[in-house]
Parts: C-alpha cells; sequence; structure tokens
C-alpha cells in the first residue's frame, strides 16, 4: 500500500552512541522517500508510556517488553517502527524479537563507552561518575552488546553521513517492495 | 501530509455494542479514501501490550492509561487511531482525554443493555449471567456512560450503514485538511 513493508528497526546502544539522532534523521530521510516511518524514543515513553516504570532489572524489562509491543503495532500498521532505546539486556531484545521474528530487525548502534563518556551530551555520565544517577547504564548498569545484530552501525568511527546512509541501504534491501513485482 | 490531522477516536460501549466491527469498518473506509487510520483494538491488546493486567478496577484503570498513550503515539505519527475498549469508567476516560486533549474524541457506542446481552456475539453474557465470569461489565461490573461524548452513534437503533455514514462525516469534518487551505 505504502510501497514498503512494516517493520521493526530495533536500536540498542548505550546513551550517546547516536540512538535518538539516528533514527530521527533515517525517519525524515525516509518521509521524504515517501515511506512511512515513526521513532519511538525510550526517552520520551519514560514520560508517557512508562511513567510508572522505573530502572530496576525488572522496571527495564518491562520497559522493552512494552516499547516492543508498541512497536509491533505501528509495524502492523505498514509503519516502519524505529525503537531508540538503549535496551541493554539481551534477554529483553530476545524477547521482543522471538515475539515478532517476522518484523524484527536488530542495529546495534556501536560507539565505545569512552567515546559516549567523551561526547556526554546531557551531562549524564559526569552526573553518574559523581553517583548522582544510580543504575546507569555503562557505568554502574550493565550494557550487554548484541552478538550479531542485523546491522551494526559505528557511530564512534564513522561519519554521521556515513551512518545514515548504511541505514537507508538495509531500509530499501529489506522494507522497500519491488514497483515491478 | 496526509490530508488528514491525526487524532484518537476513542469509543467506549459495553460488549457486544459494536466497537470493534464499526472501528474496522470505518478504517477500511477511510483507507479506501486515502487516510491513514489503525484500530486500537482492547480485547486484542490484552493479548500484548496489557497481557500483564487483569480486570480490577486499577487494572482496567491501567489498561486505559496504556491504550490512551499508544492512540496519541499513533495520533503523533499522523493517523487516525481508533481505540475500542469497553472502557467503562468515566475518570479513566477523561484522564486520557486530559492528557491529550487537542486529539481526543469521544465517540459513545451506543447500544442498550437488553440490546447487547440479547446479541451476545461472544456468548459472554451468558457465562457472565451463569457467573463464569467475574467483574463482567453490565452485568457484574458497572458501565459508567459518557455525559458529553463528542459522537454518540446508536447502534441499537440505526442501520450499520447509518452508524458508519455518521463517523465517516465526524472525520471528514474534525480530521480532513480542506484541499484548498
Amino acid at each position: 500500500m505504502y510501497g514498503h513493508r512494516g517493520g521493526i528497526l530495533w536500536f540498542t546502544g548505550l546513551s550517546g552512541a547516536g540512538k535518538s539522532t539516528l533514527a530521527c534523521e533515517l525517519a525524515d530521510l525516509l518521509g521524504q522517500q515517501g515511506c512511512r516511518a515513526y521513532v519511538l524514543d525510550g526517552d520520551k515513553l519514560r514520560g508517557g508510556l512508562n511513567a510508572d516504570l522505573g530502572f530496576s532489572p525488572a522496571a527495564r524489562t518491562e520497559n522493552i517488553r512494552r516499547v516492543g509491543e508498541v512497536a509491533a503495532l505501528f509495524a502492523d500498521a505498514g509503519t516502519i517502527a524505529i525503537s531508540a532505546c538503549i535496551s541493554p539486556y539481551r534477554a529483553d531484545r530476545e524477547r521482543v524479537r522471538a515475539a515478532h521474528r517476522a518484523v524484527f530487525h536488530e542495529v546495534y548502534i556501536n560507539a565505545s563507552l569512552a567515546v559516549c563518556e567523551a561526547r556526554d551530551p546531557k551531562g549524564l555520565y559526569r552526573r553518574a561518575r559523581a553517583g548522582e544517577i544510580p543504575q546507569f547504564t555503562g557505568i554502574s548498569a550493565p550494557y550487554e552488546p548484541p552478538p550479531s545484530p542485523e546491522l551494526e552501525i559505528r557511530t564512534g568511527e564513522w561519519p554521521l553521513a556515513r551512518c545514515l546512509g548504511e541505514l537507508a541501504t538495509y531500509v530499501q534491501q529489506r522494507f522497500l517492495l519491488s514497483r515491478a513485482a
């Protein structure tokens, strides 16, 4: 109907790795190409749907479960849902994958902790190091990188244009329906 | 972008009043007209996003809160989200309205309990009367009708075509952007 499939691009990575930035840039680009894309931003969802959840492992698990379910609804609606949540636990991501296998694409937004901490766009790492934020991923809570993501974007090494280009190519190959078909 | 606003059509009414049927028919009709519409079906969401919730007043409140948040995301994405949940408590619906005032439209899908019980499409009323389903809305749990919904659809009195026509007209008046503008 819209020339492309619905699906889930599940971004995962450390705070500051560039998940939200790339998600928004990609959604803009896809919109310009006439695709339907929508960003599910973890931080924003914590102000709404997931406002009742904290940052304990159990709360993070439930947070990810809900974002997965919402992303699946958007995919069902024919939209390319771009989820931008840290989603630090492998098991939580695998649970989303298992529940929505046909539409789930894991994208590792990979920048090292050193790079993310040097960027520190919101000053969160500084605060976490000072002990002001408990259970901060990468500092006082674990981040479990995906062993075999569908796509890896090395934001610590590649310029933005290449990151965006690799994402756009992936979408083109996996989501766009052939006009000839 | 799509010739119409995003927003929430929040259907409320008894089980068997016709919420899901009308929601799906309306979404099909709007789709044929080139609009983006998506049905958030209460029963289906209870199999996914809200699978952890029961039917106590507190669980129903949380159920409605989450559906409201998801509907608001769809509205933000430019979609006409059609929520089809019993949503029996006035306070719960008013909370969704207050949180998303600019996009919330309450639609009372009104059929009397007698009509709904006579239809009993899923045999639920029979089972509820037999005491097999606790806290069943209209039988052993309250339904609080909306005092001033934006729209009322009398499915107990009107044929389907009129119900659908009134809904389509409402959407045309409130959601469609003037081509001349």
